[in-house]
């Protein structure tokens, strides 16, 4: 590891989360290095436009330079580009706001979204980064992800957004192990009072889960019957269908097998008939 | 200046723009660097969430936490915060999209993009980077630049994305000369065949250019007299509210001097009526 690279980082999430404007002692504390340490790394970010020095108070703040590469990744992310077209008619065919994600750490990114098709101003939620354990993309992702991961995510730090969200380990694996089941995932209210989601994973070309893709919307219209299982059967098959684009094998959302020795070379898998 | 995070940051920059997939030696060959130092960064930055590796090719994309820090940019930047509301008064009042931008380099960032009240879908184009002589954001923010900054850019790449695309350095001195009286700019399809804009420059707290805002949309719409010269005024008068709003002085407006030694000291700026 490259330790003046992950300093670098360190001041750029400093920056992010306890900013928005931080002074190279506070930074130098913050790392446990040397002021001109500090300073040194600072002005080499300023140069390359990853930071900016308030003119005034010295104080300094993230750069604009970081919203072209953020923006580079949507534009590189397979996924994404791949889901717009199935978000779009998703949206339409559920009358919802949709959402692609990927899993990055212990939270939900969501890398698209498509508005509901009518109705009132929508805030854009794209970088919205959410714990994986209060939205359905989060826990549909988890669901069929290898033995390892998921029992790691179970054992880390689990998120609270409101009184729903679920933090019991083994209440949660019971929903993902029912979601193996039905191939999709639920959230009611877990992330944001009166939002509820329907969500199913998606699969890359190795058969690996690449993200998730899900509905939004008003717990009321959501959840309630039979619109709950309309809009299920919707989502199940967009994320079907957005696997094959990304070039996923027929039989990528079966249960991944579990209790297998992790370390153990992965298995040639069986063959599964087409669905 | 600290190399290795020169370096880092040439990585991801070759990313986002040679990319979405570069390989090692790729990444060492366009850095100049041993392979065994490119690999040291990619494993750095992979660590960090700024870069993935493809499982299957085993080559380099942006990672996801790019678009993490990107969004935090958006969050602290507080020409875009305070200017949320008067982006949304101005687009009903004009019927039209409206961008807000920074300048970064010899490119205008866009920065918030506030949808026209009604319409087709619309793409959201925050993030989006635009040659800053082929739209009127651009042209506002040069046109009250400090002299150095200004012939600095007249001086070097000028960009061209349509046949509209104006890079004669004298020409655009005219515009930007003009635009000190009018106190807003013009873009005529410059940017994109079919669109036109007006622009008005944005003042900080110092007094200096803080970002530009301004309308776009059809050249049929936005150009037709008296329509042009009504946006003009509302544009100029929200880049004046929006000012003031992030605690600029009144008379920041003001044509810059010219022709001054920029190797000076700064002068005190000689108080101005208030308009």
């Amino acid at each position: 590891m490259v330790q003046a690279v992950q300093r670098a980082v360190q001041i750029l999430r400093e920056l992010a989360t306890a900013g928005p404007r931080l002074g190279v002692t506070e930074l130098a504390d913050r790392l446990g290095v040397a002021k001109p340490t500090a300073h040194a790394l600072l002005r080499t970010l300023e140069a390359e436009g990853m930071v900016t020095q308030d003119p005034e108070s010295s104080k300094y703040l993230l750069g604009p330079d970081l919203l072209l590469l953020g923006n580079a990744y949507l534009d590189t992310q397979e996924l994404r580009t791949r889901s717009l077209t199935w978000a779009d008619l998703l949206a339409s065919r559920a009358g919802e706001a949709v959402w692609v994600a990927v899993l990055t750490g212990d939270h939900v990114l969501v890398v698209h979204h498509a508005f509901r098709p009518a109705g009132a101003v929508q805030i854009l939620e794209v970088g919205a980064s959410i714990p994986w354990n209060t939205c359905a993309l989060g826990k549909a992702m988890v669901a069929w992800a290898p033995d390892e991961a998921r029992e790691r995510l179970l054992a880390g730090r689990l998120g609270v957004l409101t009184g729903a969200s679920v933090t019991d380990p083994e209440a949660l694996r019971a929903q993902l192990d029912a979601a193996l089941t039905t191939g999709y995932t639920l959230e009611d209210q877990e992330s944001a009072l009166g939002d509820a989601g329907i969500a199913a994973p998606v699969f890359g070309r190795g058969g690996e889960v690449a993200g998730a893709i899900g509905v939004v919307g008003p717990v009321e219209r959501l959840l309630a019957e039979p619109v709950r299982q309309e809009l299920a059967v919707a989502v199940r098959e967009t994320a079907r269908n957005l696997s094959r684009d990304l070039g996923a094998p027929r039989g990528a959302a079966r249960p991944p097998r579990r209790g297998h020795d992790p370390s153990a070379p992965p298995t040639v898998p069986t063959p599964t008939p087409a669905a």
